[in-house]
């Protein structure tokens, strides 16, 4: 159920600034100081384009356009918080990669991602938000220019339809200005290249691990009768941002969320400047991450003794996910485990109709999630060594909740949970 | 230059739980314990749509899909990070409006919306996150039952085409599910009217300001030889959060962004764990925020003595900042700002062909500008009495760069800047 034996990645990566034998797929730090990380191997990244490529080929795609960020760091390593202006990236399924982003961004591209500077393109500032055009009509007279427009008679050009950061507006400006491209969605595509974890991204999640770990922990301190909400709030992202000695910290792409008192039905909400009040529950969901890889975990603390009906509650959701987790190996589906899931409730005359979890890993505002496998019913897919989910158990009654969950690995032949942290309703006086 | 006279509107509110006089337009507490705050007077919420109505008349919309987090708080008070799966607000001409979401957070909307229940639609937990279906396909049908989608033959229903949270799956299926809508870009219309702030929103930002000068003095206190870039950060977003005992701090739609050394050229890296060197410059730029208003500050701090050249692009950009601030003032445009800037610059040698700001106000996730009005040489805006602005200085050269910022209010005579923070490149040894 715990840490494998190759165990040895961890504290190999683990100082950041000592140079050092890297896990496989793992770049060591350069030697200049300052300089910017680049954390995957040449090789990493190949292997990446190359599984990209071969599932275009299954698409029929002769390119593919990424926009979501979490895909543009997957295959560059580029990580800034410039994704509130357009950006894309031109992957033909041979040939060069070219990069696209607003021109003050795209100037620096070249400090976080391999990709070689003379093939990432700034649009001018006049671009930005205009009501009139957009980005990505100056970016398609660039493709033109490079000459990629040409010979797209037989084949079609994949966009992420379902992307954050890809609007209506951005799919408009590509189909009235390349004409020649017959475009399609690509799905997911490189979101379900990136649900099988290599070793070195596993080594980074254990990093987030212990990340999220000392911010739940801050979390169970700072919780407590009379402190205002922000501030406890304040004292988990200090933790998650702080990192451990070994682990810097890195932005959640979801804030901690901490609904309290009645509104811990409501699974999303934030925190407010209140007070905790004696006898209320807060439910609290946070991650740690690690170059930008999450760690999720929730735990529901409760300041004083827990209702009978939380108490209840709680035990009954505890046991299902301890049968789901016990029931995490290669081969079985995401419908085996819902249904598992459902039954354990159904003997203590529960019912929750959401999904209870989801593929993990990279991540940007505003999801954790890869957007690709849910853990439910009507999702047929087969788990594999190496993917990695967050399982949650998750129960939003009328005026009260309680939520606990695990992030898990798929090993070999059955489970690794990242954290090591109370599987239980945390009470505090 | 500074803050006018109706400074009373902020201690009014600012002890969050003191039932007390609001400023105009603010809500009070109500006195139950830990209850959700609803921020704004029933009148103020009637305000904004009535203003958002106009517009949708004087477009020609009779009925106008609201996606945007932001606008959704702006008009409904509803506040969660609920937006990565789809969310709308229904907003007709005349008639009731409807908010759907995803179920569990729809059950619980009414926490901290206006809106009643009954208003409120959640969408079965099987269409999120789905390769064949869409929750919009649901939201469609759901519209037709409540008998929405008939009559439409002379009217056209408005887009929020280039908002984050609207990707071309969910334009797509309400194309297909609603053939009788006409529908149309509606640009930022409900951004639009958020442009003008009333008493009650610039009473929030002066809470915000005084968060924002807490966070940035943090950064200038943790920013230090030696120590790891995330312990700086970890400071920086504890002191957001956390606030001041009068303004509790809520998350700031943009984590900090500390570019630093020979990074410090490129505008939006975050962090790393990397530590800070002697002589290097970070470009810290970040937010306070109270109640979702945000408040953007940017300064520069160098480690040691600054080089001749780094002293020089301060002094020229403080100087063309200075000039831009004396000239706001209601009646000048955004272009001439734009104008002021070049022309100071250009005394030194300098240019930067970026905007100069942006409207500021109600922000989540992934950018806390407005995307309505920005101060460039081709943005024709006149400016008006309580409009605010971030106005930003920031020289992004070749492995170094400077950036100072001041977010501002236009008052019925001149400026009105919300912090008082030194404006001037900040050394430390």
């Amino acid at each position: 159920m715990n840490a494998s034996s190759d165990d040895a990645c961890v504290t190999a990566i683990g100082p950041a600034q000592t140079p050092g034998r890297a896990a496989p797929g793992l770049a060591r730090y350069p030697d200049v100081p300052n300089s910017t990380p680049i954390t995957f191997t040449d090789e990493e990244y190949s292997d990446r384009l190359a599984a990209v490529r071969q599932r275009m080929a299954s698409q029929n795609l002769t390119a593919l356009i990424v926009t979501d960020p979490a895909n543009l760091y997957y295959l560059l390593g580029y990580n800034a918080l410039s994704f509130y202006t357009p950006q894309m990236l031109y992957v033909p399924l041979d040939g060069e990669l070219y990069f696209f982003a607003r021109e003050m961004d795209a100037n620096g591209a070249f400090r976080t991602s391999w990709l070689p500077q003379d093939h990432t393109f700034g649009y001018p500032e006049t671009f930005v938000q205009r009501r009139d055009t957009h980005p990505f009509v100056w970016v398609a007279a660039k493709l033109r220019e490079l000459g990629l427009v040409n010979n797209f008679e037989h084949g079609q050009v994949g966009l992420e339809m379902d992307s954050y950061y890809f609007s209506p507006k951005a799919f408009e400006a590509l189909v009235k200005s390349l004409p020649e491209y017959r475009f399609t969605d690509s799905y997911e595509l490189v979101n379900w290249i990136r649900v099988v974890k290599s070793p070195a991204e596993i080594a980074l999640m254990r990093g987030a691990a212990t990340v999220c770990e000392a911010a739940m922990s801050a979390a169970h301190h700072a919780i407590s009768v009379g402190e205002r909400q922000c501030d406890a709030a304040a004292a988990i992202m200090s933790a998650q941002v702080r990192g451990t000695a070994d682990f810097g910290g890195d932005h959640p792409a979801i804030v901690p969320m901490l609904p309290t008192g009645a509104g811990a039905d409501t699974p999303h909400l934030t925190w407010s400047d209140q007070r905790f009040v004696r006898g209320e529950t807060t439910v609290v969901e946070l991650a740690g991450v690690f170059r930008r890889y999450h760690i999720p975990m929730a735990r529901t603390i409760v300041l004083g003794k827990p209702s009978p009906r939380l108490k209840y509650l709680a035990e009954s959701t505890g046991e299902a996910l301890n049968e789901v987790l016990a029931t995490v190996r290669p081969g079985v589906t995401a419908t085996e485990l819902a249904q598992v899931w459902n039954t354990s409730l159904a003997k203590h005359g529960l019912h929750k109709p959401s999904r209870i979890g989801y593929s993990i890993g990279v991540a940007y505002a505003p999801d954790w999630g890869e957007r690709t496998v849910s853990l439910r019913t009507d999702d047929e897919t087969v788990l594999a060594e190496n993917m990695t989910f967050h399982i949650i158990g998750g129960m939003w009654m009328d005026d009260y909740g309680y939520e606990v969950s695990e992030a898990v690995r798929v090993t070999d032949t059955g489970v690794e949970t990242f954290t090591a942290y109370p599987r239980e309703l945390l009470t505090k006086e």
